[in-house]
């Protein structure tokens, strides 16, 4: 148990850091799904790091090799898999942390989850590379449910505390998602960049980091897609963010706002629109009773502040149980909130695709 | 898919609001753990309507009826089954409400998910009554986990904008959680206490709603439980917490909140005590890399107000196209979050007993 | 982790035969299909005791309370829930087994896998009981399946060493398998009837018991349903099969027969007729490379002879160590073949109907 | 769905024979077992073929490469990930075969349910080399199941109708285990392999093929292990054998012969032997109300003849609805058998260790 996700579409992540690769296999994909090469590498680009001061400087080479489940570029519909080698690895940064457990880190927990025989270089298998896989089948996904008329964007809500104009959540057109995607730093204000990349850089600067929150909306989505209780949307779609490494939150619609408002306010009213029905408001985020309402599905999901600073800080030294001061070597982003928008939109869109074949199947034409 | 949850322990909630009757299945609960039936019905009777102004004067019999699975005041390890009969149902309330689907409810979603198939009266498989099944279920959980050394406690972080005071998260008595039980109104701070039951009655004087926030914690939970990734604990327990109707957000730790915070300040230094690791903070909210980390586990749920207001709404009425007055008859609660505690103690209840089970099997004496 | 099966449809078996009463949960089963209560008790009928001289004189009140997921006779897409009373209960027969495990029962293992705490009154949930809320199960996905033009049905096989005319394997007629199903004695050749009735009566007469096998077809199914390799048909109809109790083997086709073979033989030839793709032989069963291929699916269980004689037999005093005589009172069965026909034709056709779900999904129209 | 298996350990299975490789995830794995190379490799090599006139003459090179979860020779605990590299591809043979499905082969049914986008060279991800990677994922767990004092080992029960000694099966020894483990050609009685090899030699000049049943025993496992019903130890055991390509029969104990036996005979007469209970017979293959009794896991498995013959053979040409004369190319196996033993025990391995860890728990030291 553990790394493994899905009913219909299942997601297996597997990998260390530092090992002799990352990879995941995507199983129950449907088959006949154009494959679109550079937007799947686009992906991976989005979520590289090393493009700005704002990243690190490590040059990962995020290029997948695809094994099987595409052929004559289109999916087969038998089990997607993909490698990612690991170079550019310098595992002797990271030998005095098995003594040290960083704070902030999986170090401690991990080495007790695992009886001490995790992979303890660069992080092992919760380094944060191993969302470049992640990242992959996200993209796979977005091409099947692009087939579907489904659109899955997203943008920097905030850094610290410096926000951007949230979506317009009645109504998210998918060229401002096109848009988003296609900007190193996906904010809807631009007067916001500065002010970010100041806090960011301020941030570098001290040593130090700091997190933020990505908006996310998925458009197009058909109504009556999920089921009410324990298989709900919000439940699928929480359930595969709180997944990525340094989520602490996730909140649906107005989230959690909406426990200020009265009932009068938070009740979306709907309308009929050319043959649809649509909603004045959008404060349940797309989903009412677990279930698609037909409009945006709006979703934000808090990123904790990169936990590996260069700063010095105090930990404990597990084998002689005393607090000492602690260096952690080597090159870290002071934010990935950037970094982190593809990765929360592929989180989505492998839960809303395995949704989605829940409803319609893998038979269909 | 739908009515069921759990990997080692398996929760089925079946039933509708005015059908044959409510109730649940646990399959995988471990054999041996003590039957309490007082634990059991308090905790019904903490969810159960009518016990003051707040909320609804519909007298529920919430009694539920273990039809399997308990045997000389033990559990057996087989499935353990419970029903609660339907009483007090008037029918005739709700027949308006097929034609006009309610706003902020699951009429038209439910509507479309089922193809006009689901009982509509009183809200159906999507009432709030469903809950009560998840109380009994999540009574159980806390018997087995309190036979582990566990507790699972919590009281209304807000309702509103009026705050109570939060737990301190670096430690949380048991004695504190016991106490919050025994609360019809389940706050720390007394002083919030009127200014909260201010805010209902205003909401329900102005036949409208209010929502508010419930924070949960979990102690005792041994280091080490949960997985990397794809099973982490929060994706786990946030899956079965967005399973309760009317959650639009749930977070660990800091939460939202740490998104604004510098990684400095974010890291929760560990330092030794007694042969344990201890936090000095807890924004992780006793959750490391997916696993637990010994300290408190902290989440809160936001629960959006009551969508049931008695006062007049506009909505579409379906078979003209037109939008149309509305007026919702029936008793509801102003604010369900009073009810909506121990609710949201058994979500967590639930979880922590399956990811329990799974570090530790039933093979276990 | 014991008793629910199933991905998109999940059935959940609950209860002990001495008990509060059993049942099932039906969850993820389609809405919209029109419930044949008669259909359903003519099933339940087929497989409850008493009614001739082969079967236990126990009289079973076999019926079923819907406590939801119906609603105006239709499936509402929501669980349906059932509850069978328990009654007739003789608990004094049984107290002596605990201590004296009965030879081909449960009683040892069960009492080691549940730490002691089971039910032992009756055998408590490993009670041959409990196939009745899987016959109501599968009487529901009979219901869905035959909406989508599909049938499931089945003879005896043998009774001891004496074979029925086993089907035509390459065209079993819906006729057919109506014409069974009214059969109190289920064999297709008249002429072995009176063959194997005296062999059960044989058995009965010296105190024994005597076993069979049941040959299952399912017709109609739609080309394409399956996947290869890890849920393929076969794996997910024998997990279903191998959960009824005294089922010892399960085989598709020409099964273990094929083993002997040559290839050129075991080949199923295809040729076209009315746009169909047929073939000339059936060995495969219906089922290639884990997949429907539109011929009927043949498949046979073999089910042990009824543990319970009235014979003295020897076991061990779990207490003492020493092994002793026992006699088991109360009234069993000398052959349960007969009521094993709707028990096999449930289990295949609830894994038909999670296959088929998978396949088509909910949301269909 | 598909290529994913397993609740507490889960093996997902990838690849195509022609693609780019194949391989597995084995997610869930416990952390610190031993790793062997050299049994890991000696079981890869039991299945490969080439190694003499019964079996294909193509060389496969069947080395794998583990690219994560294994690190300073010990399982880390988080997911072991292999890739096996195509090579000696003769794609070429295969490009007849899109138009003539086979019979005895999926060309027909992997058409329709991946709607003619699968990979067909080589028969794709449904080749029989799929089952290399099995055999990784079944070694592994072999390694574990070892360090629990579980061993699982098989022989071949028969070839055509020529049958070899089976297991005694009340007691069978670890040294006759790895005895036939050692053997070329796993069979109990040295009398049997000149007329099974005669026979195999008999097919290969009629350009024929011959099938065969695998016995495979399991001993040391624990009592207790497994559930009643919907998650018996057979159901569990048996989904796994049935994902084997060519299994068309799993029977466990004395299996379809139970059928015949009276229950006097069928039950297992239980005695005691120092401290634990054994019986005097095992008709029931070890497993008694889905649980393990602590007798040897008895299980059968019935290989159909390869289907792949060079015997000139008749099917549909699907774009001309002709029935045409077709002659397979290619080098292949005029019996499986031999190389089945390995695949099978893998099969039964990655069962019982998803069993034994739902027991057990993976925080056990």
């Amino acid at each position: 148990m553990g790394s493994v996700w899905g009913t219909n579409l299942k997601v297996s992540i597997f990998g260390e850091s530092h090992g002799g690769g990352i990879g995941c296999v995507l199983d129950g994909f449907p088959s006949g799904v154009p494959f679109d090469e550079e937007f799947v590498l686009q992906e991976m680009s989005r979520r590289a790091p090393g493009k700005n001061k704002q990243s690190t400087a490590r040059k990962e080479s995020d290029l997948p090799q695809i094994l099987s489940g595409i052929y004559n570029e289109k999916s087969t519909g038998t089990p997607i898999s993909c490698v990612i080698e690991n170079a550019d690895q310098h595992s002797g940064d990271y030998k005095n942390l098995v003594e040290h457990p960083r704070p902030g880190h999986a170090d401690y927990t991990g080495s007790v989850r695992f009886h001490g025989c995790n992979d303890p270089r660069g992080g092992g298998h919760f380094s944060g590379r191993l969302t470049a896989p992640l990242v992959f089948a996200g993209a796979m996904c977005k091409l099947f449910l692009r087939s579907k008329g489904i659109e899955v964007g997203s943008h920097i809500a905030s850094i610290g505390q410096i926000m951007d104009t949230p979506f317009d959540d009645i109504s998210v057109p998918a060229e401002q998602l096109a848009q988003l995607r296609s900007q190193t730093f996906p904010i809807i204000n631009p007067a916001a960049e500065q002010a970010m990349l100041r806090l960011i850089e301020e941030a570098r600067m001290s040593q130090d980091s700091v997190g933020g929150i990505i908006e996310c909306a998925a458009i197009g989505l058909p109504v009556g897609i999920g089921s009410p209780m324990l298989s709900s949307v919000e439940s699928r779609v929480s359930s595969m963010l709180f997944s990525v490494p340094a989520v602490k939150g996730v909140e649906f619609g107005a989230g959690f706002a909406i426990s200020s408002m009265r009932g009068s306010e938070a009740n979306d009213r709907m309308y009929p629109q050319d043959g649809k029905v649509l909603c004045e408001t959008n404060h349940n985020g797309g989903v009412l009773g677990g279930i698609t309402n037909g409009m945006p599905m709006i979703v934000r999901a808090a990123i904790k502040p990169t936990a590996s600073i260069s700063r010095e800080q105090r930990t404990l030294k597990l084998t002689t149980g005393e607090v000492e001061p602690l260096v952690i070597k080597g090159r870290h982003d002071p934010c990935i909130v950037t970094r982190a928008a593809p990765v929360i939109e592929a989180a989505v869109a492998i839960a809303l695709t395995d949704l989605y074949l829940e409803a319609y199947g893998y038979a269909r034409s």
